[in-house]
Order: structure tokens, then sequence, then C-alpha cells
């Protein structure tokens, strides 16, 4: 089957999410990128599509442009992706939802909760499909314990231990011309959170993902240890859960030897799960009274949902980028399917989409009210 | 030198503890059981006093006897290890302390805040010195991070994580006739605080020790995941200490898969540390910008006060009972020290007292206190 | 730029081999599958030429039939990957690279010497590029080792462990209908070497390319350990080296636990180095006298050579599929090189070709030669 | 019961392993020091004893004198630890085992084979019991390892890898004063092998041990990577077991980043077992087609032999003295029940003693033999 044609917002050429969004594009070879408005900088929109072997008449200077003419080809784009900074994924969005055209987005949502309650009405107001990347959820592990949690295989979950520490903040790049580091700590193109936003959301979004609980409230302390940073650096919370079970977040930009220490781990009333995002093809499980056992990606104990998204044999590593094109493989299912007329396939249910996008939103909000409030339980 | 003349009250033939400070007290050959109290069941007295060797004279059957009787001997004992159950620390402890003679007593310190504070004024009445068993302040790497941390070599702390999770408690074993969990969950003999007392105290101890921050107030969400528990089980809570730092602490009792998982992270301006205890030979330091390092234990970077309570060559694993053992020659270090009327010696600075003792009773209710009151801050 | 246009020989359905070339010429984007005969069985090669969307014209009975009508067409493919076993490696490259078609083979290079001997005439004969897939030499760690070597950082080498472990042979599988166990116990068309034809060729071309020395000779222990077993599933041998460094290696199919284990550790006069290809983003070195140092891929001490072939920063783990798309991509470099008229990229030296291919075989030949000879000293 | 009473030979004030023993004797309480020649220098023979709370006494110049004074005290030594260098091992044995005093020595047995056998004869020829310090063979996990290979839960073995690499030796260090080298690199006071002698004879004693094979042959190349030293730092061998299973031992002194490596794999039919001396409270289990499972000394999994050589419960880490404390104590319950006229205890079969003494021996001879004729078999 051809290709689905892809378009692309953002993702220039020093932009890091973009290239990562195209190669986990082409790894099933389920997209072929076709149109692009990579820069609001027109030389650099255009250098970029260049580089990337775009045809010149579908570089566009900007989303609007690219929209309109691609809605109007016959071979236009079926589905664009949306890598800007965090206030400009809602314009684009809608630009082409409204067009019927599918829409892939980088996460958080927005940088407000305006942005994001208005971004779900457009979703709903069209039949295009909306995905959000909260990409680890495609690691194939957190597919097998997702599984494992559903089947019962822990028990009902008592705690819940989540941590996204990096680094890469410890001192002020901002101040010293690093782009990501600049619109990352910006209220302006971030919103208003900073780790929380960046990373924090995907450490609650993956803690919801696995467990299959809702958090009901938070209480969280963040901090902006660098002096002059805006937005939080740090931040330290205890969440509630539906049904009752527990939880602490971390996520930090000023913790030195992390990188992308994304670690979740998961009690229940029989046993436990852990998993770590930098060595992503192992998953512990611990069931009480017995020996620990480490299930690798495609060994013993791995099932039916690890296989579906992995491509090689057990011991010979997968990494983030296969985590990532897992999520882009699934929506090509689910788009194939809309263009099939048939029902959306079962495992569509596991990508993120706009409910993900607005929890996410709460969450960072939440977070932000909180810890304005010294760290009063806030509810999600 | 002949060993320390030492007496113990409590820890009876099926106690865990008794035959840790036991062990600890010998592996240095600084101390000599000579006398004991090891059980308020006369014939189980009698029996572990056997089983150890003791002279059948000097095994009591209670503590009063014992304080009383060997403190008229000319060869009584110098020292006595108090291994009972919280609640039975203080009496003990100040019928020896009154008599002049010095305490080593296990942690936490009392079970009421009240006999705590009694305590801290039998200590200061006496001219005999206190001593805390917080073993793991005595493991060398976690002597070493402490110095690392004094010497500026990850800069001003920002963020301190530190967690002791374990499983024992994830069933209902109270009611199953394992005496440690009915004890351990009972308020009457242990305190207020479950896994905060037994576990969180150490955590948080150590968290202080190594940082030499203090804390100054925390906001705690406790739990009770087994039902019919009266104590709690999983304590989750956020810190804040002198100077801005942050923190977090997590101790539990139902986490499958956990045997003693304490486990502290410190980060600070210029690098981090991360430690485990049940890995205790090895130290990460992460100084930002630098790739990770692992110091071990008397290996290179490896430094004097690591040395100061090592036996044996790196790559030779000391484990839990030198730690304990470290305590324990340190206080033999500092009882000599009184006897030949000398200064204390520098490290005697080390060892855990009547300060710590009040600083984990403050710890305790606090947390207690801040979870009823659904985690609001309070003060330590 | 537009890719170059690949074709393939094997890789039907249900291979293995065949699916990671696609994916890895696919992930940087410098090819597209274009023609194929994927398989001998003629159903079979057109269901799978459906499947991968090729031009049904374009999918061959043979690889005759493809060399053929390819070398005619104007657009014909530029490069093929040859992916089938063994023994049918050398008559489909020749078909090839004697119509100046650039080929990649898979490894080891072929079934006997002789047909070895024939290739590399083969490969003399023509002005089109050879490249044989060593791909764990693409990993960037591995060329980080390499470059740390050659810039002295560990000494004069004295000592190479290198091990590859598997499991998959553990039993009898190759009577139970797989396949892949089938002809690579087979002889007719694995050729004289198992576990060392295997992965002993892998493991062995591995530490040579990062230590950057020669073996001279060997001493090699053949076992078939599984009853009826034609070829080695474990092999030990001890290994001399150009300029007096020693080493072992070990490669095994039956020990269970182990997945892909490949490992190699180099020790020097003044440190060593440390790298395993299930984590493949870490490399440790261990400076004599120094603590040991944890490098992460594109972290702190990763230099240009690993910066060279990564796609994504440290803490987001690449894996085997990027390290083989390393390969491929290397090969598109030189192929654009080549089509341009201009001299051969630097890093092209790092492309395993006919002479690694050649010192492969030489290797099973002498494996096999001393292991019959009761573990002779035999010249590599 | 009375702690038996122990002598020492060797093990002045500046020795390492003499304070090992005298350490490992005292941690459960079954022996006390009580006699001495602690150095051929009678003036550090003197301090020594002091130092360590000796009666001047019974602090000897001789091991001629002190044999035969305690052999004649009514309250005489029952017991005596040599701890000299490998070439004084035999005469004080000698002395002492005619007398009927019991011996325990370090390992290697002896320096020379000749010695080795007059040594097994003095054994034979008297009615006290000698023991070897194989040390590693009292942690609780190997014994656990010992008990499920011998209860078949491997299968029949196929491999055993074992390696212990150190890197005290990299540089000169025997020039530089450092005693410990200056013996260990001298073949008068060492024997024929170098590093064979002193961890080699470790790793084949632990691998024969745990996998209760036999080897009845071996192929060794031996190297001095140091110029000018005169024993092997570096040894590489292959090696062939009593029912066909088949093995690899590597020994190094100039290993860096390594500290005391000792690891054992060992692969049967139907699993695997892996184990490291630095980390040895987790012994990994591979049973072919489940999840590898990680067993914690006492943990779920661990069984009775374990259990007997434990005193903590899992999660508090044992280590080096508690193992070698295992032997000592083993070794006190064998003379208790030899003084009560009793049976030896049942566990008293896993002591190392005379046999283990000469096996190491031959495995010396065999392994400078091979070496010495370009790696040929060699019968062990």
């Amino acid at each position: 089957m051809a290709p689905l044609r892809l378009g692309m917002v953002g993702g220039g050429n020093d932009a890091f999410i973009g290239g990562v969004h195209r190669i986990a594009s082409r790894i099933d070879n389920r997209f072929q990128l076709v149109a692009g408005a990579l820069s609001s900088t027109p030389q650099k929109a255009k250098a970029s599509a260049a580089a990337l072997g775009l045809d010149p008449d579908r570089s566009y200077g900007s989303f609007e442009d690219m929209a309109e003419a691609e809605s109007k080809r016959p071979d236009g784009i079926e589905v664009v992706s949306i890598v800007t900074p965090n206030h400009m994924h809602f314009p684009p969005a809608k630009a082409f939802l409204d067009r019927g055209i599918h829409v892939i987005c980088d996460k958080p949502l927005t940088s407000t909760m305006k942005d994001a309650h208005a971004f779900a009405d457009a979703v709903t107001a069209t039949d295009a499909l909306f995905f959000l990347t909260h990409n680890y959820t495609g690691y194939p592990m957190i597919r097998q314990a997702k599984a494992m949690i559903a089947a019962g295989e822990i028990g009902k979950i008592r705690v819940v231990q989540v941590e996204y520490p990096q680094d890469w903040l410890t001192e002020a790049s901002e101040n010293d011309g690093l782009k990501q580091a600049e619109w990352r700590t910006d209220p302006e193109r971030s919103g208003a959170g900073g780790s929380v936003g960046d990373i924090g959301t995907h450490a609650y979004n993956l803690a919801c993902f696995v467990s299959g609980l809702r958090a009901t409230e938070l209480a969280a302390d963040l901090q902006s240890f660098v002096p002059g940073r805006q937005l939080d650096d740090n931040a330290h919370m205890m969440l509630r859960f539906d049904g009752g079970a527990r939880g602490m977040l971390w996520s930090s930009q000023v913790a030195p030897g992390n990188e992308n220490g994304l670690k979740l781990r998961i009690y229940g009333e029989t046993g436990g799960l852990e998993w770590k995002q930098e060595d992503p093809n192992y998953l512990w499980h611990t069931p009480f009274g017995q020996p620990k056992q480490l299930i690798t990606r495609g060994g013993a104990g791995s099932g039916p949902q690890a296989a579906a998204v992995s491509r090689i044999p057990p011991g010979h590593p997968e990494g983030y980028l296969e985590g990532f094109a897992n999520i882009y493989s699934g929506i090509a299912d689910a788009i194939e399917a809309v263009r099939a007329g048939d029902p959306l396939p079962d495992d569509a249910a596991l990508l993120p989409g706009i409910q993900a996008g607005l929890d996410g939103m709460s969450f960072i909000n939440a977070c932000v009210t909180s810890s304005a409030n010294n760290a009063a339980w806030t509810k999600v």
C-alpha cells in the first residue's frame, strides 16, 4: 500500500523534534513527507525543504498557505505533523482540522487552557482524526506493562512512583543562545509549566496510561532554581488516584547526571512493575513472594501487545525512535481504516488524542495552581 | 586494649536486631558481651543467655535488676545496648544513664514525644554518653558522600530525593503470627508512625546526615493500604530544607520486589551523588558536564572518611554488618576517650545521638500531623 | 537529494534479516527499495513484493533476471542488498558486481573459502563498490571506543575479551521446523562454522575493528552440544594479536538467558573500555587509577565519531536498527561520492568490505581447523 | 559454648589477609585468638601481638616455639590459622598437624608440588583436621548455586565461564615497595603461578565447587605483560571437564577498572546461573524459555543452603567478611563435633580441605606446563 502523504509544520533544520517525527514516520514506510511549512523564517523554510528533498512548490511560507493549497490538491497531504513550540500548536492544527486533514501534534497540547478548550472544540467539529505524540506510550514494554496491569497481574494498584529527571537546564543555558532552552523557559511560548509542561506531562501521561488510573487531585511544590528563570525547573508532587491509589511525581531539569531518566514503578496488592526509558527493552516484574523477573522485549513473558509493536528479536535493542514510530504506525493504521470506511482498529484506543491533551493541560494547570497555593490539594 | 564490657537489654533468641548489634559489636573486637536482660520472658531470657555463653549470674530477669547489679560490680558493664521495641527504649535507657552507664539505643528514640523529651532530659542530666543506631550513617560511601558535599563537590544543594521501599508488609502478616510484624504495626509499641517510624526515620536521618541540611517543614500523605492496619504502611511526602533546597521522601512496606531499597540522591548546582543501600560499596558522582563517575569503596576517588571505616580493599564487598560495626567502633573510640579523660575524637561528631533521636521523633510527629491535616505543611 | 535506488535479493516475508536491511536503508531516507528477487519460491516472491509495494514489473523470479533487467533500465537500481543464506551470497553478488551495480551483502561472506576467493576476485574486477554488513561496527559507542583507542586513551593494548552468547539453539529447534535454525545448522547453506560463522565472526570483527589489531593465530575448541547437530553451537578460543596482545573469544547459541550478549572489553597499559550490545548507548572507560567513567552516547566524553552517527540526544536510546542504518547511510555517502566523481569520504574507511569478509572467512576456517587439530594454534 | 582457642601464624600489622581471618573468626563468636607467631620480625611480632591484646607470653618468635609451647599448655590453642606467604604454609602446618592441632591455611596450598605432596602426607598422618580458605565457597549464593545445580535445576552442564580480573598489578608496583606486590610476583615465595596462583586458583576452585565437575585437562596461554615481571599477570585458558562440559577461565591482574571481578556463569541443558563476587547477594537463574530470575540472598527462591550461612534478612547486604566467616564457622562446627566425638556435620563436606589444595596445585602446575608447551592440552 502506498505510504500516506504527510505534511509538516515546523521542524526546520535546527529543530530537534521535527527530525524525530520524520524518522518515526519513515521507519515502517507508512508515510511520505511531501509538503511543509518548516519554518516561520522563509529562508530557513526553503533551505530545510530543499535538504529534505521536498518539491519546492510544496514548501510553504506559512501553515495557512499550506492548509489552503494542500486541501485543494488532488494529491494533497492526508495528514500533517505539527512540531512547533507549544503556543503555535493550536492555530495550524485548527487550520488543517477544519479542512478535514488529520493532525498529529507534539505535546503539550497548547500553551494556555483557553487554547486547549478551543482545540477540543475544533477536534469535535471535524471528522478528521487527531493524535498527540505522547511517544513513550509507544514503547513495547510500556504496552506490555499496561496489558499486565489490565490483566490483573499485580492486583489492585496501591502506589505509583514516576519521575523524569534531566540535567540540561542545570545552568542558565537560555541566556547562552541555546534556542531549545530559550523557548522552553519562556512562558509566552511554553505556557505556565516549565519542567512540568515539558516532561512532567510525559511522566503523568505514562503513569495514567500504564496504570489505567485517573488522578483526582495533586499537591505540587514547584521551584525555579536557576536565578532569573521564569518557569519551574524542578517539581515535586503527590498524587491521589481514583480508587485509592497514591503516587509521587518528580520532574527536574536541574538534576546533574540525568539525561532522560523517565522511570515508572507501579505496585499493586500482589506485585510490582518497573520500567526505565533509558533502558526500554527491560521490564521488571516483581510478583510478591517470588523471585524478581526481568522480562525482555520479545523474550519469555513478553506478550502480544509488545510483539505488535516490535520489529526485531529480543536482545537486539530497539530505542526511542522505534517507540515513536509505533505511534506513527498506529496512526497510519487508524487513518487507513478511516479511508477504507472501516471501523478503527482496536489498538487505536492506545493512541493519545485530544483527551490526553486536555488531561495534560489540566495537569500543568493543577501543578501551577497548587504550587501557588503552597501545595494545596488541587483537582486535576 | 581489652574490649569494653557490654550489656544488652532485649535481643533474645528470636529477635532480629539484637543479633545484629552483637555481631556489630564484635567485628572489630572492641566490645565483649558480659551481661543481659535479654527478654521479659524469664525462660527465654535464660535460654538466650546460655546460648550466648553469658555467665548465668549476669543474665537478669529485668533491666532494673541489671542496672542495679551491674552498676555495683567492679567489673560491671561499661555500656549497654537497648534493642527492645520502641516503647521500651526509654525506661531502661534512663535506668542505665542515671547510673552513669553509657547507652546505645535502637531507633526511633521512643514511641511518644513525651518520652522523647524526658529521654533528652535524662541524657542532659548524666555524664554518660548516649548513642542512637542510625546505622546507615556508618556505611563508608555514606561518609564519603557527606564529605564530598561538605567540601562543595556538588555545589549548593537544590534537590534531595530519598526513598526506603520494602515489601514485607504487603500482606497482613501481623495477623499470621509474625512477631516483628505484630509490634511494628501496633501503635502501643511502635508509636504513631508505621513505615515512617521504622524506615522513614532512617531515610530522613540519612538525607540530613549526608546533605548537612535541616528540614524546616514537610507535607505528608500517609496510607494504611492493608485493611485493618492501624499504622501507615506507605508514606509520601515533600520536604523543604534550610537554605532553599527541596526534597521528596517515600517510605513503603507494601512495594513488592523491594527488600531494603533505601536510596539517596542529592543534586547541587554543579553535580549530583547517588547511593543505594543494597549495593553500598558504590557511589555515583555526576559532576555536571562530565561523564558519570562510579566511585567504589576504597577505590580511586574514595577518600579518608571512607577509608577510616573500611576494613578490606575495594572489590571485596563490605555490607550492612560492617556499616553497623562502624557505629559501634566509633562508639568504642568515644567511650575509651572519655575513660582516658581525653577529648572526644573528631569522628564522634558523626555518631547519631540524642539530637538525631529528637529529630526523628519530630519527623514522625510532623508526618502524622501533616497527614491528619490533609498534607498541610508542618514544621519539623 | 533523491534516495538511491535499491534492490534486494532474498528477504521475503518470513525472513528476519531482510526486514532489518529495509528499515536500516529507510531510517535516514537515503535509499528507496524499487526492485527485488525476494524469494526463490515464485509465489512468495510475488506476495512479498506486493506487501512491500514494489512495482510488480520489478519483482523478479531470480537474481539473474533482476540483474539483467535492472542493469538495462535507465532508472535501474544503483545498489543491491543480498540477504540470502550464506551459500547464496556469492552468485548474486557476482551477477550485480559484474554489471557495475554496487553490492551490500550480509555476513559471513560465503559458505566456502573457495567462494570467498572468487568473491574477492569479482570485487577486484569491478568498479562497483562492495560492502559487508558487520552492522555492530555502526553503533556510535563502538565508533567512540575505536577512536579512543586510536587516540591512545588506554595505551598499548594487552588484553581483548570478547563474547557473543545466545540461547536460541539450546534445544534442537532445527528439527522443529524453525527455518532460521534449519539453515544456520546446515553446513551446505551456512558453511563450516555454526556459532563461529553466525556470531563468532561478529565478535571477531568487532574486536579487530575497535582495537585496530589483527589476530595472528588462534586456538579453538568447538562443540556441538545438541545431539545430532552438525555445526558447532558453542566455541571457546584463545587469540594472539600483532604486537603481543592476547585475547579470548566465546560464542555460544546454547547459553540459556543470553539473547544477543555481544560484549567487548579491551585493556591497555593505562586503561580499559567495556561495551555491551544489549545496552549500546553506554561505554565504560576505566582509566587506571581513576574512578570508572560511564560515557553515554552523545553525553560528556562522547566525541565527534559518535556524534557523526547519532540522531537524537543522550538519554534517548538508539538501538540496533539505528546502528545498522549507520552502515547503510555511510554506504550512501560513499556511493554518492562515487556518483559525483568525488573521492570517498574519510568515514568510508570505517565500512566493512571485502577484506573484512575475507578476514571473517579466515577466522571461521581457522576455528574449524584448530578445533579439528585439538585446538592447535592456527594462523588466521 | 566457649569459643575455640585460636592461634595465628603470620598476619602481623601490615598484612591484609591476617586481619581478614581474625574478623572472620570473630563474627559468629566461635573462636578466640589467644596466641600468635605473627611475624618473623620479632619487633613486629611483639607490636602486633600487643595491638591485638594477646597475652605477651603467648606471642611467639617462631611457629616452632609456638607449636611446642601451645601443645603443652592445658589451655593451648585448639586450632591455628596460617596466613603467611605461600612458601611458608607447609612448615608451620606440619608442625601443628604433627602435634594434633587443627590447621586452617590460606590458599594456594604451597609454592611447590613437592611441598604439596608432603603436605598431603602430613594431613593423612594426623587425626587433626585441615582446612584451606577458599573463602568464596562460603558465600550464601554460591552455596545456593551449588545446591541448585546438584538438584538438576539447570540440567546437565555444558559450559562453564569463569573469570577473575583485577587491576592492581597494571603497573610494576613490585618495584615501588608494595610488599603485597613483591611477594606475589616472586616465584620463590609465591610459586610457579602469578595470577593463576593467586586468583586463578580461586576461580578454578569456585567453578568446580559450584558445578560439581572435575576438570580433566586445560590449555593455557600465560602472559607477563609488565616488563621484568617473572610470574604471569594475565592468563587465558580453555578447560575440559568430566562428562563433556567445556569451560574458559580468565585471570588477570592487569585489567584496569577491575577490582575483584570474580564472576561465574554456568549453563546447562535447561538453564543457566550467573554470580559476581562484587555483588554477592544476587544470583541470576535463567531457566530456558522463562523470564530471567534474580534471586536475592534469603529472598524468594533462596533455599536452606543459603539460609544456613546467612545472618540477616534479604536486602541488607552481606559481604566478603561474612562469606569468609561462613568458612570459619563451618570449621568450628567440624572441630566441635570432633571434640565431642560426634561424626562430622553434613556441611563439613562443603569445606575445602587438602584435596582442594592439591587440586589447586595441580591446576597451577598444569597452567604453567601447558603455557610452556604453547598451550598444549595438559592433564589437571
